[in-house]
């Protein structure tokens, strides 16, 4: 039978890369509510905001505000992305002590996001990790497009090893490897994840899968074999996807907690409490989400109130 | 690196386990046109209607005039769902060649679905497997609640051991393991698929999972890692779930397919062909199927036309 580990880390990133990708701005003290929600249902880790110039994302102008208004959990990691030393100093300053940095594996996709090729936005980083950590902060970084670029198509497997190292060597705690346009199958997961684990420790890397061919949670099992124990996900799948209108983007926290439980995995989330948060955050942008479990839950309690009445 | 078989059967059932499920009546010419065109994907096996009494399944009172009406494709698999004796005569009498049995391993989702024990039913089968096969047909046999029953709950697997072994010794040449609602999760379909495939050899067993909680492909992963090559699936993900309205039901060929062949697997299925079958039932049944795939593909082609506008 196929080791799973005993306990996972689900690395909520609803209210940064679930909102930064929703249509509508959401008040910010719905967000507030949101994540103080997201706070009490046990998850470890929730990406709370960026502070990338609202010129940019203008969904998340409110970072600061949000950053200082939220209830701190103890024990809850919460981050913010950044883009550059502004962006630091303004997350240091609304005191948040994880911060996120973030590049392509593509240089198409680097260039488009951030303007920069891949090298300079690694010299870049110097800018800010340093920084960071001298600061007292911890720093993730996320890495898109790992698995195809929607501009190159493949990507090379040695390049995301490479970038992996480098970010690792610079200070970053954990890499967040993300199937940015959800085209990632099991079996090239297998290939990519082998090859990152021969060269560096499993807890360095996290998942952040996409489902938007619906195959996030398949993806998500093959690292769970290979001892992968931290998986990122968005709340009811809030997000889409940016490179295909009305297609899902992350994986839904609920499909992935709900999995996991079901597995005998342990991610300390409570999921009737992760669906009222991810219900809360539904009303906000005015739409239904696309996670599956919700669907069925939703679907499961309305039957039973017919059969009552 | 896990081994996964080279080429799989997709055995396309949503003409009849889709259909069967979706609450408006397709009119006869549609289901015609579907099915036609599904015969036309490439697909080597396509359940096309049941000769259930119509008081049961109204929406498909129209299986023999379906079963006479299609154009039958050289190499295509042609099944139908038979409940007895009189639907055996029926499926025959209207040119069908493969019928399929149906039971659950749960006797409580079996006497609500058929009005008969576990044990009344296997007495019932042969009625219909024998006569099927001195006629010269084949039969298939479909196990629901494998994974567990909407009443009971947990299912024991040595219970599905057996069933799919009696009806193995009974003349049935391969059975269908129905997730009838989607709980199944890849710890579970290990465990159960050892135990079966310690007795049964991997060609005579089929996986039926259906993605209420987004788990199919997932599960599927593991049906292949273990040398399972027959997989059961609906277009569009065509059918929903009677248990949660508003849910999905059966995996969705779209997923399965471009999940297989992103992997490098084989299926015959021209992925065009398939989307377009999918927009024709799509139409007749007048919603938007739940197809992650689907939908990523139809959002990117929206995208385009805008681009060029």
């Amino acid at each position: 039978m196929t080791q799973y580990p005993e306990r996972v880390t689900v690395y909520e990133v609803g209210p940064r890369d679930g909102l930064q990708n929703e249509s509508g701005t959401v008040p910010t003290a719905d967000k507030i509510a949101f994540i103080d929600a997201l706070s009490d249902t046990g998850l470890q880790a929730i990406e709370i905001t960026s502070f990338v110039s609202p010129r940019w994302i203008p969904q998340l102008a409110d970072g600061a505000e949000v950053a200082r208004s939220i209830r701190r959990r103890p024990g809850v990691l919460y981050s913010a992305l950044v883009p550059n030393r502004k962006g630091l100093d303004a997350a240091l300053s609304s005191g948040m002590t994880t911060i996120a940095v973030f590049l392509s594996a593509s240089e198409t996709h680097n260039k488009k996001n951030v303007n920069k090729t891949i090298a300079e936005t690694l010299r870049a980083f110097e800018d800010v990790v340093g920084p960071a950590k001298a600061a007292g902060a911890r720093v993730r970084a996320y890495v898109s497009t790992v698995y195809g670029c929607p501009y190159e198509g493949d990507v090379d497997p040695r390049r995301v090893v490479e970038l992996t190292k480098t970010l690792r060597d610079m200070g970053v705690y954990q890499v967040s490897l993300g199937d940015t346009i959800g085209v990632a199958n099991p079996a090239q997961v297998e290939r990519v994840l082998h090859m990152l684990l021969a060269e560096i420790p499993s807890d360095q890397i996290a998942m952040h899968m996409h489902d938007t061919r619906g195959t996030a949670l398949a993806n998500c099992l093959v690292g769970l074999g290979l001892g992968i124990t931290t998986f990122d996900s968005s709340v009811g799948g809030l997000g889409g996807c940016p490179y295909a209108p009305g297609a899902s983007g992350n994986l839904a926290t609920e499909d992935l907690v709900a999995c996991l439980h079901a597995m005998g995995i342990q991610t300390g989330v409570d999921l009737e409490k992760l669906v009222a948060a991810s219900q809360l955050v539904s009303a906000s942008v005015g739409r239904e989400l696309p996670s599956r479990y919700l669907k069925a839950h939703l679907g499961q309690a309305a039957r039973l109130l017919r059969k009552r009445s």
